[in-house]
């Protein structure tokens, strides 16, 4: 399979937040952009593999800012690191004010996917190259972040997860 | 304020899985069960503090079983722990065949709501006691996830996370 | 078929009240309501069953009390009598106040569902015995408005409905 | 206040069944069905009273036949009689198949609105004249069905509802 | 196939404007109300055609009048001209002001429909015969449509659209 | 007001076709894409202003291609033309097969917005400088377009509809 590039998989969705989405304050659901946020890394984690994609886990989401009604919401998304089946998908929410247009961060989030086949099993997805310098940040931070959770699924001994440990014993 | 427990909070969400929520392999979308835990959670997080809600951070959260059309889900979310002014919400699911009635575990997630007044402004929560075996292990990990947390967010050095350094130094 | 009480049907659904849901009044459309019991209604019916099931009939509703936007609704529903194929659906409704938390009955709703095989025929269903006094109460009254119901269909003679015909002749 | 006519607020509202909107059956789900018949009763009531309208109960309702996917549903709604604040509105249900064109009645429901003011107190509303003599007879069985409605509610003495008492006692 | 009436295909939408489908200025959005006229110009399609039937294009659509939240808003739709496999669907909406009722043009669009069979390819429509003096001249009115959908598509020489040329030189 | 070009208003939309959005040929609704569109317009109007915008027209709208269920949708939307107070957007649509990845243009539409302040009142916009051939020629097309929608209302004679005429009689 032909080695990919983060940017093949970039997906932008942008769209405006409406009287439904929103809560007792008029801010955007945090489930509402959850879910906004699933869809385009599952579009993202489909357009690395093309394959049938199903979000495996969400590692930890910070909701830093609150959004409000009428904002206009971009949520960025793109294959971070490939492993053997599965996907680490980055995305970087973005708020536009309504009037000012001045642009904020609002959110970082870690999804990963699994590509399947038509009955569900795991199958092989190509291999990424990062490009650019936040690309290839993300791609190394990647694998400490599945070391972790791995340890914290009990599926690898914390003594075995070298990056990590590093990180507590230096 | 009044200390409380977990029992106090508990939230159960029992809904079917309909066509619209459904990914090409006929299963629940990722989205929208986070969206469907996130109502839940809110709800739970409410009934502790019974103060405005609203989302700080989501956990890590495998989706380790698919849960097809047609099912019957169950979520059950419940305050694990309560910090100053945020809560740690533990959120079970279920599902259930629609025809054998089988229950089956298909998810675990931790959220983390913050209490806030009118304006938005974190205000504080009641205390809270577990009673069962089971929350009272929960009400534990909710101190070393707190830890991680703040380790991952560089608000804590990870020397300072006691709890948490033991677990890979042992 | 072995016999199955009201308990082991027992389905609840906790839910907020969100802005696309409410009327010019701020409060919770009927029709939203309705739709909400059928889906509570319609899960109960299948676990008493293990069958599909279908809406058969709704009975007299009043809605006695109007729920805000933002309340918390819980709609709790459990079969209450089992005929041949069908299932009288006995649904209770209770409003949470957002911030007091006082919880109040607002509306109680029967529903009746058939339970039917892939081809859409009627099929039997287990029959069902009432454990607490309030189950007995509701299992016995199920009768009386099976006779109303079938009377008012024009299916039996005023004179047969002997429960009904008490009613007003005492 | 000016009388008018069941015709002046007569509804319809024709719409497809679409695939979020139906059970396992592939057919129309009864609450999304009471849901449509809500929003069409209210405009009728609304448009005899030209008030704010709350549903306030919604009479038997029998599911009769069930509604495939595709189909249009036409449903027409139109007061029937109007009491001090109240409006009972009859709601026929007519699907058509998608190839054939042909046309079925597929439910028949009834539905109590109340009229009310800005702060949702109940208010008067104009009397009405049946013209046809389909409207003449629903206008007539509207008295009965009030008072059955009382008795079951134990509002009124069983002995009092003159009419409704000659139906079991002739 | 026998020649059909614009009446026979004539379908009515009746509903409400909810608060989801608001813009800031609290009237209904644009993108909505181009939804529902859709759904009820394919239904009117599908009865003069007792076909499958899919938008082939939307003629230019002018929104004079805003519609405000709490409107009831009735989309007409009817068949005016029947070409060789497709279908022109004139439609009027009126918006109903909540409380005096007072109705008003708000809008009227014109769609394309083509009939098609399961494959999706084109089939033949049943003629159309217009009846009322409207429906004539949106009969006639058709064909200068057609041609300049012709023209602008670059499907037919200017010179050839010979009712449109007339417009421009006389 | 400083003069701005189409690359700053430029808005991608992409998602997902759901099941809840298609048609029984399992192809996206036009409706659907219409609503999608003006979402996508709105937001490139909003960028281009900083103001509340209203939609005023849709032009002449064709549905080439169909678009499968499970397909990923892409509208991007940018401003092609600014006149005082109104506003041409210009919107592509690419459709993209879910497991080749192939892409093709699914659609061209041009819908018109108008600024407004709080009270609805239309209000100036910024000019607009086209920068590359593609956004040149669109530019100079709307001016056109202008006309024809003019002439069409019977707001401007055919025969001052310079550049239009010149299409007729050359």
């Amino acid at each position: 399979m032909r080695t990919k590039t983060p940017r093949e998989s970039r997906t932008v969705m942008t769209d405006m937040v409406l009287p439904s989405e929103t809560n007792p304050l008029n801010n955007l659901f945090g489930g509402e952009l959850l879910a906004r946020m699933d869809r385009a890394a599952s579009i993202a984690a489909r357009r690395h593999s093309r394959r049938i994609t199903v979000t495996a886990s969400v590692n930890h989401v910070a909701f830093n800012r609150s959004v409000p009604l009428g904002s206009v919401v971009t949520v960025e998304a793109a294959v971070s690191r490939a492993f053997k089946t599965s996907m680490e998908i980055f995305i970087d929410v973005w708020m536009e004010d309504r009037f000012t247009g001045e642009r904020a961060k609002a959110n970082e989030a870690i999804y990963t996917f699994v590509a399947v086949d038509d009955t569900g099993i795991p199958t092989e997805v190509p291999p990424i190259q990062p490009e650019t310098d936040l690309e290839k940040e993300r791609f190394d931070a990647a694998l400490r972040r599945k070391q972790l959770s791995l340890v914290l699924a009990g599926k690898m001994k914390p003594s075995d997860a070298t990056e990590l440990k590093a990180l507590f014993t230096s």
